[in-house]
């Protein structure tokens, strides 16, 4: 018993299902904590910086926000998927700024799935992403496929309809 | 004196004009520190998982190869140029794994570039991303914008030929 059967497999993912993410607040010692180590531009370290008064003060590194994503579907739905991973992401979009003491929430959507053709048992899953903070202004968009494993292949064509 | 003009501005980021990465060596630890805190999925953090079977072992969160090319860039011209950010990445490719001990090395091409009409005084830059690992395999490649302040806007048209 492996307890692949309570996981989320390819057939849970229909098209249009949604995956609530967060709230998730972030504070300014991991904002600079995160840019110190990989994106250590003035206005991610300093909001004091003279280049910092342009963003209005300290904001996260982009790909802090995409960072924050991610953990924050780990913790509502990846987990607790047969997800192997994703080949890349198609767009990302960063909108409106990070700021200490933001609180971020998200959907996630299921855009559209495929199974894959030569990769047995698997198929592609096309999530559109969207992350707001608490006054309800969306921070970041994402759209990015992820292969995850079928519970069932051999009714992969009748599932998928394909 | 703000020492601007030692800056790489708008101007310098002629089109094919290419920035070398690297190289630098990423660790298990560094790579399970990522994962622990940002994409704890079982192939990120434990490479005798059963889960990190079909990966060959530990392999590290797309989201960190994405931040070790932003900490690499910075450090190469990113911290240099007078670049006020993303808004976004038009597509990130992760094409192979990034295991414990792997040296990525990589290149960033101009691909195009053009001056803002509803920003005076910057311009966007596309940028195409490569980063290899010691075997010369191509990890993950990326492109994306940045805006990027010009050195003299007044000579922005003659500059670009826009």
């Amino acid at each position: 018993m492996s307890g692949n059967e309570q996981m989320l497999a390819f057939e849970d993912m229909t098209v249009g299902r949604q995956f609530a993410l967060g709230p998730r607040t972030v504070s300014a010692a991991e904002i600079v904590a995160f840019a110190a180590e990989f994106d250590p531009q003035p206005f991610h370290l300093d909001g004091d910086s003279q280049q910092a008064q342009f963003t209005g003060g300290l904001i996260a590194s982009g790909w802090h926000i995409c960072s924050l994503f991610m953990a924050m579907a780990c913790e509502v739905f990846v987990l607790n998927s047969l997800s192997e991973g994703a080949p890349g992401v198609d767009e990302v979009r960063w909108m409106k700024p990070l700021r200490p003491g933001d609180t971020l929430s998200g959907v996630v959507t299921v855009g559209e799935r495929r199974v894959s053709h030569s990769r047995p048992g698997r198929g592609f899953v096309y999530f559109d992403a969207v992350l707001n903070n608490q006054k309800g202004e969306t921070i970041a968009t994402m759209r990015y496929p992820a292969m995850v494993r079928l519970r069932d292949p051999d009714n992969a064509s009748a599932e998928t309809g394909a």
